[in-house]
């Protein structure tokens, strides 16, 4: 670990694509394929509040770490508890996430189709953190970018992105 | 150069603090020490319209290259045509750069004073690129930010970057 954080050059910070996200980090970690420098940790969202998961992520950050970052990355299972539910909250102790808006396509630019077209590679899910339990709840400024790949809906690993707005 | 470059995992940025192109990147240029991965270019800054340090820099930004950046780095040499002139008009071909505003300190976060103030490390000068002959010319849209060492205010190298505002 602290030789691939070293290959990290001072002044580099962790800003991917979506493309990066999905068509790498994304689709390796399904595989359990080698990622470069595991700078996304695995988290399970279901036993830590959005507001701890910026220590969470520090702690393994890694080179390139940006201190003034609002934005966190890691990877979490999805409905490990209730394999076989349609899970739609997704509940915390002190809260849940809540889906809003319509999931969006992640394109790749690198590989595109016959038509020219470009190629979806996963879907993008936009959750808001509610404070409280469902159906109340206080709608919090935390929002959660969630990445499935397009091409293996049901696998078991996402990558997500925490930010507040 | 193919092995430095492979060392940044997908989805870094060249994103550096003010703090780290002087602290580290102009520091070690200076003093001819080795820099992790040369990733800013020297560029003669009198001999290259703004406009044409895009493709100058892309050739040699290795990894983690920002294909939508709109902001360059590269290194110059002051004055080096008259060492012993204190040059206000920085001419190209096209055009000159101007000095704008005053120069702000670049400030070290890790090495304080006594007095538990930050050290000033640097120095920021913001230019202006005019189009024409001075004391005419039409503003650009281009801004050039040029620090310097504090340290070693006559050395011959500064860290300057480009952007379009």
């Amino acid at each position: 670990m602290d030789q691939q954080e070293s290959c990290v050059p001072p002044g580099f910070r962790f800003h991917p694509t979506e493309e990066e996200l999905v068509g790498y980090y994304l689709a390796r970690k399904v595989a359990s394929q080698k990622i470069d420098l595991d700078i996304i940790q695995e988290v399970d969202l279901y036993r830590i509040e959005p507001w701890d998961l910026q220590e969470r992520c520090r702690q393994h950050a890694g080179g390139g770490h940006d201190e003034q970052t609002t934005e966190w990355y890691f990877f979490s299972y999805k409905d490990r508890k209730y394999p076989s539910g349609t899970r739609t909250n997704r509940a915390t102790a002190a809260g849940f996430w809540k889906a809003t808006g319509r999931d969006k396509p992640v394109l790749s630019s690198s590989t595109r189709t016959r038509c020219g077209t470009s190629r979806v590679i996963g879907m993008r899910k936009t959750l808001v953190f509610y404070k409280g339990r469902a159906p109340n709840g206080r709608k919090s400024d935390w929002i959660m970018h969630e990445y499935r790949l397009q091409s293996n809906e049901h696998a078991p690993a996402q990558a997500s992105k925490s930010l507040i707005n």
